[in-house]
């Protein structure tokens, strides 16, 4: 079966509309359920399914078990001159890290930098849709967040000690689109693992470990994810943790896992980790700008190795694809649309596209 | 040859009173001398040869040529609260950087997040060495810099399009050594790969390509580094590029390269970029160290894979090898240590230990 025929092609309007509907249904307030909608709708025209509407069942079914809270009291535990600490309340991580960002945002005006971390939150989505928060500001935006729980092994074990933690840097350019770093410290996101499995495609060596130990092609029988670039990502995927867990008053992703008993439940969920710099502190941004454009046009231009066509820069391609989709439609796997559609049906939402 | 046929003991202490010496010789002031001597010793110590003493003769003949200025008179060109923004004066980037963590730290104590940023300056040591400047103030420490030019690939490509930056995050914790992550954004750092040139060692397959583009395990091939991870070194060197370059009023490595003509000099040297986080601003010093005690711990214990012995955290066997190397000397490759021998002589610098 070729990748065509696995997929269907929906209209990103309507998709956001029936993601909003859902939220909704579920007891999140209109304009939170509308914002929620949007970023995830934003990483499927980029073309990052696997941070984008495929989450959305899982987050409305946690909204539903109590797992995640539609309707979060988000509060301030500290404010500093440059930085923020945040509560999520256990809500859906988007909602506060849109505020968080925002704070970061606003400290930075006034004091160059500002930071902003959160604590007792969930999933926030992608890192990139936070960080990139960043850029209508001449900003540079970053985002990290911690997981729930353990799944990569750290650089020489073959057991997991280590989330596989995510981060995402954006940095604004002039002319060209912006810089978009984003990336999980494992060798592979699980859900990009998910995404081979979804279409049967074998995964390079590398990317994971069986049951057994060793190096595995088949996503199906992934057990370990490896660390990206062996030590690199094993030690920036611990730094993301520390970030995200203790220095928000919360755990390890491995301690979630193994000590859950005696330890309060909001020390045991996501924390989130965010940063912005106001350039014009520093530099004129117009100088600034034609500089990145400059790196950006000079990359370009460099020679391809062999089975490349072309040179791209961090977020060029999701760019060029957001635009594409937003005018011919967002191609989704039809598995993961259908679990959608269900969800509709069983909430009353009208789905406006031909079901598959 | 073995390894320890091409290597000769040496003191720390002797070594690091040479050093001082050497840069004494040629204009720089005692206490600086002994600064940036301890600072590269401490990198043998932990060995970080790539960054240690074995650089010395190129900065000292930098001095002397007067591309290094020895007596560097460093303005603070922005300060706000929460940041500050130095001028290296084409000094060595120990000493401006050394300046540079402690402002970050200073300011971090009364913000909570400090920011130092460094334009003009040179080439800064180990990354590591000043992140860990913040680890007895418990804070966590950040360091990065970017090169003087061009000698890594991004992803996709077989020519080279941005340089080999290297950055570290410096974590504190309570019983354990810190964890200490100091990476570069290539499959390797150009030192490490000296290095190997130097054992006469090959390199792995994934490092760096040959002039025709094609990977190479010989180390005296490599014409182009290839990044770390594909696409996530290679973007990660363009963040720090950004972050030490144009975010401070310099320009991205590319730029010094190819447009050096109509540019100011102090825009083509090097700039670093520095914060410190104060733990205590967010949660409890103990509470915070306790757990990362707890997942340092936590890691030793999971199963090595094949052909590891041990699993150990980011920094921790170059804690034991300082240790061990405090006690019984420091193994150095007898041809940069002829090299440091021969300056020595040129400059009339006594050495203590038995010559190779």
């Amino acid at each position: 079966m070729n990748q065509h025929e696995q997929e269907a092609i929906v209209n990103a309007d309507a998709l956001q509309s029936v993601c909003s509907q859902l939220y909704q249904e579920v007891g999140v307030a209109q304009s939170d359920a509308d914002t929620i909608a949007e970023m995830q709708v934003l990483m499927d025209l980029r073309g990052v399914h696997s941070h984008a509407t495929r989450g959305l069942p899982g987050y409305v079914r946690g909204m539903i078990s109590g797992n995640i809270n539609p309707n979060p009291q988000l509060q301030t535990l500290e404010d500093n001159p440059a930085s923020v600490l945040l509560d999520g309340d256990r809500g859906l991580g988007h909602l506060v890290s849109i505020r968080a960002m925002n704070l970061a945002i606003e400290k930075a005006k006034a004091a160059s930098i500002g930071v902003a971390i959160v604590r007792n939150s969930n999933h926030f989505g992608a890192a990139s849709s936070h960080a990139m928060r960043a850029l209508p500001h001449d900003m540079i935006g970053f985002a990290t967040t911690n997981g729930l729980g353990v799944n990569v092994a750290v650089f020489g074990a073959r057991s997991v000690s280590i989330g596989n933690n995510a981060f995402s840097y954006a940095i604004p350019a002039g002319e060209e689109p912006p810089i978009v770093l984003d990336m999980a410290c494992g060798a592979a996101a699980a859900g990009r693992i998910g995404t081979a499995r979804l279409y049967q495609e074998k995964i390079p060596l590398g990317w994971a470990l069986d049951a057994d130990g060793n190096e595995t092609e088949d996503p199906g029988q992934v057990a370990v994810i490896l660390p990206a670039a062996g030590p690199k990502g094993s030690a920036l995927a611990i730094v993301m943790d520390v970030l995200c867990g203790p220095l928000s008053g919360g755990l390890m992703g491995i301690n979630k896992r193994f000590q859950p008993g005696d330890t309060p439940l909001e020390k045991r969920v996501s924390g989130h980790f965010f940063f912005a710099i106001n350039i014009a502190n520093f530099t004129p941004v117009s100088e600034f700008k034609a500089e990145i454009d400059r790196q950006i046009q000079m990359t370009r231009q460099a020679t391809p190795r062999a089975g490349f066509t072309r040179v791209t820069l961090p977020g060029e391609i999701e760019s060029e694809l957001t635009q594409e989709r937003l005018a011919n439609g967002i191609p989704l796997h039809k598995e993961p649309l259908r679990t959608l559609e269900q969800l509709a049906d069983e909430l009353g939402v009208e789905i406006p596209w031909d079901r598959q």
